[in-house]
C-alpha cells in the first residue's frame, strides 16, 4: 500500500493555480513547468492533472496520457537548449529521492562535459525561468504549426 | 534528427537471443531483464521490441504499450526487494549516460540510508541475478493470480 496522496503538495496548489509556476505546456490531462531548482538550464517538469502520489499508485489510464507529453516536451527542450543529450528520471519515494509527492517526470537537458547541478541547489531566478519556458515555449510553438 | 539506430547493440542482441539475459518479463511488446552491472540488488531494464535509439525517437504507440509495463516492474521490483522507494531513469544520448542505443527505463531499489552504485561499476554474478530475477517473476506470478 502506498501512503494517500496529501492534495496540500505543492504541485496541487500550482496545478489550483494558488501557486506561480513557469508554464511550458497544458493539455486537458496535463501540465508542464520549469522546476525552481533546476539541474541544469531548461529543467521542466511534467505532471498529470490527475492527483497521484507517483508511479507506483497512478493509473495506468493517466500513464498512457503521460508519457506521450513527457517525449513530446523532451524533444522540444532538447532542441530549445541545443543539448546533447535529455536525462530523464521520476523518484518514487523519499528514499529515492521524491520531494514533492504528486506524480512528476524530470526533463533535464544535458550538455556534453557539464555535471548537473545538485537537486537540492539553490533557487533560481524568476526572470531566468521566465525565459527559459519562452524558449520552449516557441520550440512547441513552432512544432504546432 | 536523432542518429540512426544500430540494429547491432547489446539489447537487439538480447532480444534475437544472440546474448543471455535474466529475464523479469516478456510480453508481444515490452521485454524486461536485469541490468548486469546493478545499481542497486534488483535494478531492472524495461525495454520496447520496436526498435527506438531512445525516448526521443520513439513512437508514441510504442510507450504508451511501455509505460504500464513499467510501472508493473517498478511496483513488483518494489515488493520483491522491500525497497522503500524506486529511482526510475531513461537517458538519451550519450551526454545524459546513455550507454547502450536502444530505448529502455531504468528501475532501480532505493533503501533509505544506501547509497546507489556507480552505473559503470563491476558485473554482478549471473547465480545473483538469476535469484534476484526469480524474485521479481515471483512477485508477478502472485499478482497474476
Amino acid at each position: 500500500m502506498s501512503p494517500a496522496y496529501d492534495p496540500e503538495n505543492i504541485f496541487a496548489k500550482i496545478l489550483k493555480g494558488d501557486i506561480p509556476s513557469h508554464a511550458v505546456h497544458e493539455d486537458e490531462d496535463t501540465y508542464a513547468f520549469m522546476d525552481v531548482m533546476p539541474q541544469a538550464p531548461g529543467h521542466v517538469l511534467v505532471i498529470p492533472k490527475t492527483p497521484s502520489r507517483n508511479l507506483l499508485d497512478a493509473d495506468p489510464a493517466v500513464l498512457v496520457k503521460l508519457i506521450p507529453v513527457v517525449q513530446k516536451i523532451a524533444s522540444a527542450t532538447k532542441e530549445a537548449f541545443e543539448a546533447d543529450g535529455i536525462f530523464i528520471a521520476q523518484f518514487n519515494e523519499a528514499a529515492a529521492g521524491q520531494t514533492v509527492f504528486h506524480l512528476h517526470f524530470h526533463i533535464v537537458p544535458r550538455q556534453q562535459g557539464t555535471d548537473l547541478k545538485p537537486h537540492n541547489g539553490k533557487m533560481e531566478d524568476a526572470a531566468v525561468l521566465a525565459t527559459n519556458a519562452q524558449k520552449i515555449r516557441a520550440v512547441l510553438a513552432s512544432q504546432a504549426a
